[in-house]
């Protein structure tokens, strides 16, 4: 049994109650307190030594990883972060100095956005250092775009760049909070999630929970600089630099495919919101790249269309590209 | 730098925002999102294996106690607990029926105080199993009773009884959460925390909030059998049994005033409320002790009285008693 199995068999009788409007399965859960027109946003995120972050990595990015994760899945769900509390599993023996680099760089990106650190506590984990983060948030009632919304022929949107991210994104990414809900104001948002383990490994979950399957453009993906480099044998890119061969783009394409923590936000729109949103998405976001990126087909399944034509695209894992 | 130094000088600067009303320091965080009449309460809590419980403690006692011990923090506050959140950080090659077990034990408890599971993640811990359990709840604005609302003259109270939590109520303990509710509905609660960390530990964190001090009377703790069976030297207690000579009785005293995991309901009324919380608690509750344990004094200090006289009780860690 792998995870996904494992947590489908754990979450199909979870207690609920009468103020849970949704449960497990979606970027955050949704709770109706009685807070007049907006609903609760709830999610929990962890990261360990040695996974998600090294020994080496500055205690301050990690920090900022722990918490801009689950701010992240608040984004997914065009929500506004306001809480937050953290438990800090260490080693014996630890730094002082690491503990407050480690909050340093949470308290920088939750001033950035508002969110209040109102506890946590520290344990004892003795080999490897994790940290957990529960964060809290509010969204306007029926406004969050879940994953099961999106509908034959949508438009696919990707925001940002993918691939990569090991080389450092995914310790120094933004949550894309605020152009998540320029998002959700402006347009029909049928389908949201972040993309956290490679957009062939997610989109999937929108087209299981919205039984739909989808057709992806592999040269509309927006592949990172980074993937390139790595896909090059990490040669610095250069602007005057010999064109990447054959072999090198296939492998960036397929890291931009597959490679984890993007933390881009991923959505689907009727077809014909597409050209107006990214007329207006240009204007608002001019740094930022959006991408359309394929659309949503009635028959299930996921594909990639290339100048060779249509393959199947693997739900999950790492795709190998045939080299030709 | 011990834990409560760090934690102290790490908290002294976190964020927080215009919506929060209590950050780090009690038993939970009080959030205002603007509910008509109610706070939020926000908690989180871990435990450890090797810590908290033990590679042989079975699954779904594991289960309970990572969810009981955030419910008690709401209790503690006299909150209504609401939604959980549940991170699982496991071993490679665990076992699936490990994990249902432990959501097994979860689930039994969430149902019986009406608290959904929303969702939550497994992650990776290769060494030793860790579970962060976070939970949302809350409570009529105004109501909760804070660690800092002491005053000089309460009699301070005690719930069932304290020591020998690992004999095995730490594993088994349902959270006060009726009884919190029912004392904060019908007497003025000016102080209130659940006791974790012993009697003799958590005490002082009352003390130091509502700048005060206090005199416990050593006849009046409450000793738990477990605890009284452990300073016997295991012997199971029989009702003909010898009575506990001096040395035994001196060492169940000191279990009980510092064990941890109690997780027992401490709180203070005006001296006044006493006798008619005593009556009243009798009836409502016939099957729980609650004992008045001591006063709240104006002059610093924690002290205790025996038959000898009044001494000093340290403020953390174990109290040495001295055979006479």
């Amino acid at each position: 049994m792998n995870e996904f199995e494992l947590i489908a068999r754990l979450t199909r009788s979870l207690p609920a109650n009468d103020k849970t409007v949704l449960g497990p399965g979606d970027d955050c859960a949704l709770i109706d307190l009685g807070l007049a027109g907006r609903w609760l946003l709830f999610k929990t995120d962890a990261v360990v030594e040695g996974i998600h972050f090294l020994k080496t990595t500055p205690a301050d990015r990690i920090g900022h990883k722990a918490l801009a994760r689950p701010l992240s899945d608040i984004a997914a769900m065009a929500g506004t972060p306001t809480h937050a509390l953290v438990t800090l599993a260490l080693p014996q023996n630890f730094k002082p100095e690491v503990v407050e680099s480690i909050y340093a760089g949470m308290k920088s990106l939750a001033v950035r956005h508002g969110v209040a650190i109102v506890g946590g506590e520290t344990t004892t984990n003795p080999e490897r250092m994790l940290l957990s983060v529960s964060v809290l948030g509010t969204v306007a009632k029926g406004r969050p775009p879940l994953r099961s919304g999106a509908r034959a022929g949508d438009a696919i949107f990707v925001t940002g760049e993918l691939g990569g991210s090991q080389a450092g994104k995914h310790l120094e990414f933004e949550p894309r909070l605020a152009e998540a809900r320029w998002l959700a104001d402006r347009f029909a948002i049928h389908a949201m999630m972040d993309i956290s383990d490679g957009l062939a490994g997610d989109l999937p979950h929108i087209l299981n929970a919205s039984r739909v399957g989808a057709e992806l453009l592999s040269d509309a993906i927006p592949v990172s600089r980074a993937a390139k480099e790595i896909a090059r044998g990490g040669r610095p890119q250069t602007a005057n630099g010999p064109p990447t061969h054959v072999g090198g783009w296939k492998q960036a394409l397929a890291a931009a495919l597959t490679d984890g923590e993007d933390f881009e936000l991923l959505f689907t729109v009727a077809a014909g919101d597409a050209v107006p949103l990214l007329d207006a998405w240009k204007k608002q976001f001019p740094e930022l790249p959006l991408s359309c990126i394929g659309r949503i087909k009635a028959e299930p399944g996921l594909t990639i269309r290339d100048r060779e034509g249509i393959k199947p695209l693997a739900v999950h894992g790492y795709v190998h590209f045939q080299e030709s």
